[in-house]
């Protein structure tokens, strides 16, 4: 019998100092030995980036009590979790936790995403792992409400075999514990964002740009994470990353380029 | 009946001076209306990065014989297809090209590649879209052999119906043009990086760490992108930005925590 207790990798994209982080790390302690390589500094909408051209630091924190381990890395998310996997653990960690998000990774906010991205690199390399996301993008959010949540689906991945490189995305509503339904499964809906930037001059006479946007939901459908949040539940996506289109197979095929 | 020429907007990831840009921007003028917003400096391995805390350049380029219209961005791939989209372009183009990349973007590098996130980027706006990649990761690499393919996949997506969000993903073997077998129609392999990291210290005794890493291709099938690669084909894999991994769904359902 292993009486190890499971090996946790935690990290996020807003950075290690980031009240969400900070919730994540409690509730992980509850369920094994944490490790934490998180970014040191904010990292969002950095999607899968890696650093290819520049060196990387990792450095240990001081943590008062020992009661875990924390590095503060220079890179991005995706370059926290390979740094952790190969330089940092003794093994290969049991699960990898990520967020928790301060904002919505839901729906196709999922591909911009540095939370979602680390958590997809855990998943590629066959570890389970989970992205938390609060619909809150505040830094004073409170994070009491998710905390049963985020343990009912730790408990989950750590009590049963999942399918290899298993990743979940999962949003929270913002809404107090007593006003969450619960937790649905749901597909991604079907959504994107209408930018539109913010031009301005700067002081040398160059015009400059500034993204903002608005996010359009096409979706009606009453299966999608979309649907879920709007409707006080949590909503938990499966996630690939075979991006291969199975559905345009046929179509592309009949256009007859093959050789 | 519209006799406005195809409006196609070309962007990549290596920079908007790279050889493997030059040579799509070339070819791409035999087809249409060429704009380019390109990255100023390398971008490579930037995934679908977005810049959200900090202001964006978008300058123009003057072009000697006035063919067609340049733009040099400070962003990432994607910044530079938001910003051609919202703020550079006079109507939604018919088509978007990314490339050449210099290097593969098959299998799973296509979630680290700034060349592809572009092109989904595109397909995300309902914008058909290409990322081209030549394996052969030299600066003086010879993109001529390509030339052909990228004519005949180009012709097929102008003349042709494809699916709203259509985006392909075109690996090129570096074999000479009379080498290259033929046009193969792929699903991604299953693959993934083993990294390892050299590690150093700085001048001030500080341990600094440097990715590099090893492909690890665990797919034996032949109707994969690194098959038809290795046999001298070019590879074609349609890609989806819908991450939902629906092949899970059940097995998640099944753990029992929806409410």
């Amino acid at each position: 019998m292993n009486t190890e207790k499971p090996l946790i990798l935690v990290t996020n994209d807003d950075g290690v100092t980031a009240p969400g982080i900070r919730h994540l790390i409690k509730i992980a302690k509850e369920f094994g030995d944490v490790v934490v390589v998180a970014p040191d500094s904010p990292q969002s909408g950095m999607g899968h980036a890696i650093t290819i051209s520049q060196n990387l630091y990792c450095d240990p924190i001081k943590v008062a009590d020992n009661s875990h381990k924390e590095f503060s890395c220079s890179g991005t998310p995706v370059d926290c979790v390979k740094l952790a996997t190969q330089q940092v653990l003794h093994r290969k960690p049991d699960l990898c936790l990520s967020g928790i998000n301060h904002g919505s990774n839901s729906s196709i906010n999922v591909i911009y995403s540095g939370t979602m991205s680390a958590a997809v690199e855990a998943g590629t390399e066959g570890i389970p792992a989970v992205g938390f996301s609060l619909l809150d993008y505040a830094m004073d959010a409170d994070f009491e409400p998710t905390t049963e949540f985020i343990k009912q689906i730790i408990s989950m991945l750590l009590n049963n075999a999942t399918p290899k490189g298993m990743v979940l995305n999962v949003n929270i509503p913002k809404l107090k514990a007593t006003e969450i339904k619960g937790i649905k499964i749901c597909r991604q809906a079907k959504a994107h964002w209408q930018e539109t930037y913010f031009k301005r001059q700067n002081p040398l006479g160059r015009d400059y740009y500034w993204l903002t946007g608005e996010f359009v939901n096409e979706d009606s459908g009453e299966d999608t994470d979309e649907w879920a949040l709007a409707h006080g539940y949590v909503s938990v996506v499966p996630i690939q990353f075979d991006m291969t289109a199975y559905k345009h197979m046929d179509a592309l095929k009949s256009l007859h380029i093959e050789s």
